[in-house]
């Protein structure tokens, strides 16, 4: 039994500008983002999947320094976050790191900005995984977003976040943060929202 | 009568790392992100919020840039995005400038980690807003945040994102995204939460 978040930012597969399928290079700054945003709202494992060998080396350069006592000193939080940072070659791979870890398969939940087939609420999953007592890695893609055949081979995708008007172009660091914000909200706070009974202004 | 909403990025006055009140430079992606973040929840205006008039210059070659017919064409929905960008000197010139456009004075709204006197939550402050029918200005601090005294001379302040764990250090990115987020659903989906009556997995 378990009912722990994983998370996934995905540099492969996953569409360009034109539509063609790339894979994009890892940016320092969202695994920084990423990472604190994961490490704020649970997450257990910050999985930075990239199949390129270069991006490995790239990523534990960056991650090597966040363990060094300089970084320590410099910003402690930092070093922290990163602590849950992993690099995985390819989705399965983190798959099966998360089998190893738990003993039962993840449920896997994608992320997009479109409208897709048989989508469901954030709620809608706190639920399931109530109900169904496995892990969750919740994946985001990078560049133009995930790839279709990975949308339709996963168990479920989540409603694109929806704003006031038809511009709906967050980065993927803030749709990150605000998936995570929800969720939590919808796994400890049910029934809740963001409501508090404190209400009181300043004279 | 307004229910605008408009952000201020503040740069000064700010903690550093060591308690000090510092002005802290522009972030190039801060600008991109926030942006973005603000076009999609419906944000009137961002102002970036900066004494230096060195900083203003690099502001407006930043925004100058993605006015051009190279960043249309490069990245249109960035473009969009920065149209709603302003510089302003101060939080005073700030309100100023929603005076002028609104006719009313904002209501001001700084956000902290912290925990401050009289917090309110979000939906607190969507009622507030649906009842005085004045903008709001929300601000965010740059560096280690907003210094006492702002917070002590606005109309509220809002409680802290709380996260899993005592672990709570977002980026400024994050942290605007998911107020918007809360404050967006609150106004537009209110008593619905996240919740949605779809509920459908993938065979």
């Amino acid at each position: 039994m378990s009912n722990s978040l994983y998370l996934g930012l995905v540099h492969y597969p996953v569409y360009n500008r034109k539509n063609e399928i790339v894979t994009t290079s890892i940016t320092n700054l969202d695994l920084h983002d990423i990472a604190r945003s994961c490490k704020t709202y649970g997450v257990k494992t910050f999985f930075c999947i990239n199949p390129l060998e270069s991006q490995n080396i790239l990523m534990s350069k960056i991650k090597d320094f966040w363990q060094t006592d300089a970084a320590l000193k410099f910003n402690s939080d930092r070093v922290e976050a990163f602590k849950i940072l992993q690099y995985s070659k390819a989705i399965e791979d983190a798959k099966k790191m998360i089998m190893n870890q738990e003993g039962y398969d993840p449920i896997v939940v994608t992320t997009t900005a479109m409208v897709v087939d048989n989508q469901i609420a954030v709620n809608d999953l706190v639920e399931i995984q109530e109900n169904i007592n496995r892990p969750i890695l919740l994946l985001f893609g990078t560049g133009g977003g995930l790839v279709k055949d990975i949308h339709d081979s996963v168990d479920y995708t989540l409603l694109p976040l929806n704003g006031v008007d038809n511009y709906n172009h967050l980065t993927v660091r803030s749709a990150v943060a605000i998936y995570l914000d929800r969720f939590s909200s919808e796994k400890y706070r049910r029934n809740y929202g963001y409501s508090s009974s404190v209400r009181k202004g300043k004279s």
